[in-house]
C-alpha cells in the first residue's frame, strides 16, 4: 500500500541493500548447487559447472570463507597489506613516499569510530600503518605481484574507455600473461556476451584464448545472470523469463535454457490503464530481468510487475550501475535506475547478480578455484570494484582511469559510514599502464 | 560517483526523505513568496496568488505554524483529537466501543518508544485515551463536523473509483455543502487539469462550482506544480521545463507562462549511446518535471539527465506514489518509480510537490486561508492523505474504499519506526458515505 516514500528499497541503507543482496544470492546459489546433484544440468550443450563433490567442495569452502570473511574480514586484507608493506619497506615508509598518501593515512587516522578500531586491528597486524590507498610503486607492485597468482580486472574504465584502449594497459596485460599470471575480466555490463567481450579483448591487444575457449575469462553480467537463473529455475519446465535488456543477455540466457520474451522496443498499446493492463503475458514466465535496455518504457514497466505478481516469478537485475560512462566525463544512465523503477512498482528487492554482489565472484571462484589471499581486484570504482574486492578477502588496486577519484577515497575513509568505510582500496595506480615498470624489470 | 547502491535517494529514509522534500519547498515556495513583490506575477491572465501583505502573512503564518508542528505537531493533533472526544463521549467509550478500536487502542498501547511518550502526552492532554482511529460512529461524526468549517478530500479511491462513484459519496458532499461547509478536493494525480477534474466531479455528482470558477476547488499536482514553478522560476526570462508527462501538465505550466518540451512519446534516435547523447536539447529549460507519463522511455531518462546537469536546472516530481490503483486491485505503476529513475540517474534528488509534501497544502492554505484546527482531510492512504493531514495539524479520517486497511494502520501503530507512527488516523469510516447519518440527523 504504501507509496515509494515509505518503500522498503527506498529506504534501505547502502550496506542493508547489500547485505540483503548477498543473503539472498549466496542462500540461492548454494542451495542450488547442492541441489544440482553430482551430474549438474547440462544446458544447450554448454558444459555445466564442475558438479557433484568438488562442487560442493567449493561451494562449501566458499561458504566456510564467508563465515570468516563475515565474522571479520579485515583478516584478509589484513594479511595481505602485511606483505605488501613488509616487501614495500614497510607502511609507514610506503605512506611517507608521496603527498597524496600522507593525506589518505592522515584521514585514515582522523577516521571516527569503526575507523579508529579498523587503524588499531592495522596497526597490529600490519606494523603501525594500515596502508590503505598506497600508490603502487614500482617495488611496491614487484612485490605484490610476486604475492598474487590471480588478477580479476573490471573492463570499461580500467581496459578501454568505449573503443579506445588505455594506452600501455594492453602491454600490461600481455606481460602479467608472459609472467603466467592468470586474468579474469569482471565487468557489470549486461549488453556483451562472453564471446563479444572475448573478441573485443583481442581486437584491443589484451589477448585470450580464441576459438572454442574464447570468452573463458570473461564473467560479465549476462552470463552470471544465466547461471544464477540455471541454478534457481533448475526443475522448471522450459523456463521463460521477460528480459528488460538486449539480444547479448537474452543470448546468455538461452544458452542455458531459459527462453526469452520481451527484447525490444515495446510501445504503448491501448488507450488508457485497462487497456494497458489488458496486453496479453507469455505462459511460464519464471523470472523477470533487468538489465541494460535503452528501449526500456512504461508499457513494460507495466509488464514486468504483472509477470512479479504471478507466484514464484523471480526478480533479477544485473546491477545496480547508477551511469554507465562514456568518453570525456560523459555517461548515459545505468541499469540500476531500471532495476529501481520496477522494484519500486513491484515492492520487492531485485537479486542483484554483479558487483558488489558477490555471487559474480562465487561465478569467478567456482570456475578458477580462487584463493583470495594470492587474488587481486583491479577496477576504477570504489562502490562496485573496489567494495566487491575488501568484501570478498581481496586485495584492491583502484586505478584512476575511470570513474572514481583520490577525492571520493578521502570521503570514504572521513565517512561515519561502514558501507563506505569498505570502499577504500589497498593501493591506487594512475593506470594499469603503471604495472609495466614493475613486470620489465 | 556512486552507484544506485550509494545514492542518496536510495538510502533516505521515508523521514528523512519527507523532511527534506518539506525543507526544500518551503523554503522555494516561501522565498519566492517574499520576492514576488506586492502584484506577485499574473500569467497568462489566470489570477495570481493573493498577493502583498496578507499574502505575507499568510506566509509567515504559516511559517510560525510549521515551527510549531516542527517542535511538536502533536499539540495540533491532540487538540482536535481531544475535542472530538469529548463530544464524543470520550475516548475511553469510544475505544471499547467496537473491536476494531479495542485491537488498535492495545496495539498503540504497546507501542515501544515513542509510541509510549505519545501515549502518555495524548493520555495527558486528551483525557486517559489516545483516541487515534475510532471508528466514526454518527454522533461522533456529528461532533466533528460541528467543530469543522472545511474538509480536503482526495479523490481516486475516496469519491472514485475510476469513472464510478463510491455509492453515497455524491450525496455526503451534496449534503456537506448544503451545511455550508467548505470543500477541497487534494489529488496527487497530475494526469489532469482543474478544470478536468471539476467536470469530472460535477459529472459524478459531486457538484461544485462551474464557468469561468470551474477547478477553484481542485489542487491536483499538475495545478500546484505549476505554482512551484512560477514561484522559483520568477525573473527567469521565457522559462521551459522538459515535462515527462502528459498534456494536463504541460497545460498547467504554460497556464503560468513555462513552455513545455518534450510531452509524448520520444523514441531512442541514434545507433549508441553517443548518438543518442547528440540529440539535440532545447534552449532555456530550467526544469525537469517528472509526472505521470506513459510514455515515459530510456531516451527520455538520458534527455531528463542532460537537462539536470546545466547549471540551476530543476528537478520536480509532481509525487512519489508507487503505484496506481484501478478498480479490482489492479494497479499500474505510479509517477514514483519514474521520479526514482531520474534521481538515481541524476544523482538528485527531486523536490515533491504531491501529498505527504506540505507543499500541497500550502497551496490550499494560501488561496483558503485555512485553519488547521478546524480542517479535516478525508483520504485513502496512510502515506500521503493521513501523514499530509497529521504533518499539517489537521484531524484525519482514513475512508476503506481504496488503498489503506485497518490492519495497516495497525502495522504503522505498532511500528517503531516514527515515519510510520505518523501514519495514523484520528478516525476512519468504511466509505465517506458513512458521513451521511451525521448530516441528514
Amino acid at each position: 500500500m504504501s507509496s515509494g516514500l515509505t518503500s522498503c528499497p527506498g529506504s534501505r541503507t547502502p550496506l542493508q541493500r547489500f547485505r540483503s543482496e548477498r543473503s539472498t544470492l549466496n542462500a540461492g546459489w548454494l542451495a542450488a548447487s547442492q541441489s544440482s546433484g553430482p551430474a549438474g544440468p547440462a544446458a544447450n550443450g554448454r558444459p555445466p559447472l564442475r558438479a557433484g563433490p568438488r562442487r560442493l567442495a567449493l561451494s562449501v569452502r566458499s561458504q566456510r570463507r564467508r563465515e570468516r570473511i563475515g565474522a571479520g574480514s579485515f583478516q584478509w586484507a589484513a594479511r595481505a597489506r602485511r606483505g605488501a608493506n613488509e616487501r614495500a619497506g614497510g607502511g609507514a615508509s610506503a605512506a611517507a613516499a608521496g603527498g597524496c598518501e600522507e593525506r589518505l593515512v592522515a584521514a585514515a587516522a582522523a577516521a571516527t569510530g569503526c575507523g579508529r578500531r579498523r587503524a588499531a586491528m592495522a596497526a597490529a597486524e600490519a606494523g603501525g600503518d594500515d596502508g590503505r590507498c598506497v600508490r603502487l610503486s614500482a617495488e611496491r607492485a614487484q612485490a605484490l605481484l610476486a604475492d598474487v597468482d590471480t588478477l580479476l580486472f573490471d573492463c570499461d574504465g580500467v581496459l578501454w574507455r568505449g573503443e579506445t584502449a588505455v594506452p600501455g594497459a594492453p602491454e600490461a596485460l600481455t606481460a602479467l600473461r608472459a609472467r603466467g599470471k592468470r586474468l579474469g575480466f569482471i565487468t557489470n555490463n549486461s549488453s556483451k556476451t562472453r564471446q563479444a567481450y572475448a573478441e573485443k579483448l583481442r581486437r584491443l591487444g589484451f589477448g585470450g584464448p580464441a576459438g572454442p575457449g574464447a570468452g573463458a575469462e570473461v564473467f560479465g553480467t549476462a552470463y552470471c545472470t544465466a547461471l544464477y537463473l540455471r541454478q534457481r529455475l533448475a526443475g522448471a519446465p522450459a523456463p521463460k523469463a521477460y528480459v528488460l535488456g538486449g539480444e547479448a543477455l537474452a543470448a546468455e540466457l538461452e544458452a542455458v535454457g531459459v527462453a526469452c520474451v520481451g527484447v525490444g522496443p515495446e510501445p504503448l498499446q491501448g488507450e488508457g490503464p485497462r487497456s494497458w493492463l489488458d496486453a496479453p503475458l507469455e505462459p511460464d514466465v519464471r523470472a523477470v530481468v533487468v538489465g541494460f535496455d535503452p528501449h526500456f518504457s512504461y508499457m513494460k514497466l507495466i509488464k514486468a510487475v504483472r509477470y512479479l505478481q504471478q507466484p514464484g516469478c523471480l526478480l533479477v537485475g544485473t546491477n545496480m550501475d547508477n551511469r554507465l560512462p562514456l568518453e570525456n566525463g560523459r555517461f548515459i544512465a545505468g541499469t540500476g535506475c531500471l532495476v529501481r523503477a520496477v522494484e519500486m512498482a513491484a515492492q520487492r528487492q531485485a537479486d542483484i547478480i554483479g558487483k558488489p554482489s558477490r555471487f559474480i565472484f562465487d561465478c569467478v571462484s567456482q570456475e578458477y578455484g580462487i584463493n583470495p589471499e594470492r587474488t587481486v581486484m583491479v577496477g576504477d570504482r570504489l562502490d562496485t570494484d573496489i567494495l566487491l574486492g575488501v568484501t570478498c578477502g581481496l586485495r584492491t588496486i583502484l586505478t584512476l582511469t575511470g570513474v572514481s577519484t583520490l577525492r571520493d577515497v578521502k570521503s570514504n575513509q572521513e565517512s561515519d559510514c561502514m558501507s563506505k568505510k569498505k570502499m577504500v582500496p589497498d593501493f591506487y595506480v594512475d593506470s594499469i599502464a603503471d604495472l609495466l615498470p614493475a613486470l620489465q624489470g
